[in-house]
């Protein structure tokens, strides 16, 4: 039934994006979702705040989209409303804000506006998250762990995500926090898996033919982890592991990379 | 002259190495340099204190060493004196401590007691530095630059080593102070070089056939920029970078790594 062609993107912002100045990834999110004829949606479901998504709003009705709604989806009978299935539904774009990526999973998963974001994906509306909202696109992600420099078994805690994107995990704040050591940790644990760590106030957007653009102000580290191989498979805790021939990448704005290839584009403007 | 076979090991220390528990790296200094027979000299000319080095002294007399003395190396004109060349020369082992790299290189480089550490490392003694004394050891070293998170042209300033090891470069403190993005843009530099990032209390053991060995507590980062490919050369400043392709491993206690052929033989005791 799905036509791949038609998939929307996917922008993953590493937190803490630009809303003061030239509010370069925001306004890309709107203008990809139409401009003018965008009608979004707003989930802050990753926020144990009320007002979480009114300062979204704001801008965003700014920049001139066509409409913009807060869909206050905060518990799981929330999730099963039928009007907020309707809003998704009629949204050409949906924007998941920061908080705890465990909190939009366990909320949203399985659940009618869940499934109706996976279907907006799959009919072309732009799916945008930032921190939280970012980590949770795909199949699993990370939810937390213990702080550390150098790669150990238990920096990274891992939970299933929203899936709206496979074989890629997403780490943001990445250079802000220092997740290096976890990112790299999570990609030993299956080194199938891309991983992207994205810098705050950037983001990758993801297309659905496997390129992703990297704009703002920071850096999308990207390992690859084809080649790697680790002991993570047998150490505990906190012993630090070895990993072995890990590819990486730190890209800027205006540099792409092909998921399926694994080749980076630098931008050289 | 120089039979290559007999070429010391190089003992490249991340600085704040253990000094009042196992102590296995110092430990291991002593070892390399004779245990009972080692002759050891202490360089603190890193350092600006005039006490550096006093406590090496106490350690490696508790390890059994022979003889230990702290060489009070601290002007160009010392680095001429005809004494301790000839302490020097009768070493089987030279410990440099931490500091400022670049005093080790503008006091000892050309000098009468530079050369003599040199011809020392080529007869078999061991050299060990810690901190700024491992960051000497290279030929083109670390000198300082602006701390930064992601890698940036403005990150290192570089200055001449003592060059006992060439075709790499040496951070120390290495996740402590989080200088993976300064170790990365070094690399870019000249990707020819392999890039080695000594976290705290841990040590590679550089072996003249170019075996590296990791000890201590925590990781060697081993930084391959073969396949690198970057535009450092056309940006400037704080201008983030493209850095595509590098290889990296992380190592820890047990692992080696192979400086000729890049490959990594991590441990898995």
């Amino acid at each position: 039934m799905t036509d791949s062609a038609a998939v929307g993107p996917l922008l993953a912002i590493g937190g803490a994006e630009d809303k003061f100045r030239d509010r370069l990834i925001l306004r890309k999110f709107v203008e990809l979702s139409g401009g003018p004829d965008a009608r979004l949606t707003i989930l802050p479901t990753a926020s144990g705040l009320r007002d979480a998504g009114q300062r979204y709003l704001g801008i965003f009705e700014e920049f001139g989209a066509k409409s913009a709604h807060v869909l206050q989806v905060r518990t799981r009978e929330q999730a099963f409303d039928a009007d907020y299935v309707e809003q998704i539904r009629a949204s050409t774009g949906v924007f998941m804000t920061g908080g705890n990526q465990v909190r939009i999973a366990a909320i949203l998963g399985g659940s009618d506006v869940g499934n109706a974001l996976a279907e907006a994906h799959q009919r072309g509306a732009v799916v945008a998250g930032t921190s939280a909202g970012a980590s949770v696109m795909t199949g699993i992600m990370v939810a937390g762990g213990e702080y550390g420099r150098t790669p150990r078994a238990n920096l990274a805690r891992m939970a299933p995500g929203l899936g709206l994107i496979g074989d890629a995990i997403i780490d943001q704040h990445f250079r802000e926090r220092d997740r290096v050591a976890r990112l790299m940790t999570m990609v030993s644990y299956n080194p199938g898996l891309l991983g992207l760590g994205i810098d705050e106030d950037t983001a990758a957007l993801i297309h659905a033919d496997g390129c992703i653009e990297v704009l703002g102000a920071g850096t999308v580290l990207f390992v690859d982890g084809q080649s790697m191989v680790s002991n993570v498979h047998s150490r505990r805790g906190g012993t630090p592991l070895n990993i072995t021939n890990a590819t990486v990448h730190f890209l800027t704005s205006g540099s792409r990379f092909d998921l399926h290839t694994r080749t980076p584009y630098p931008s050289f403007r």
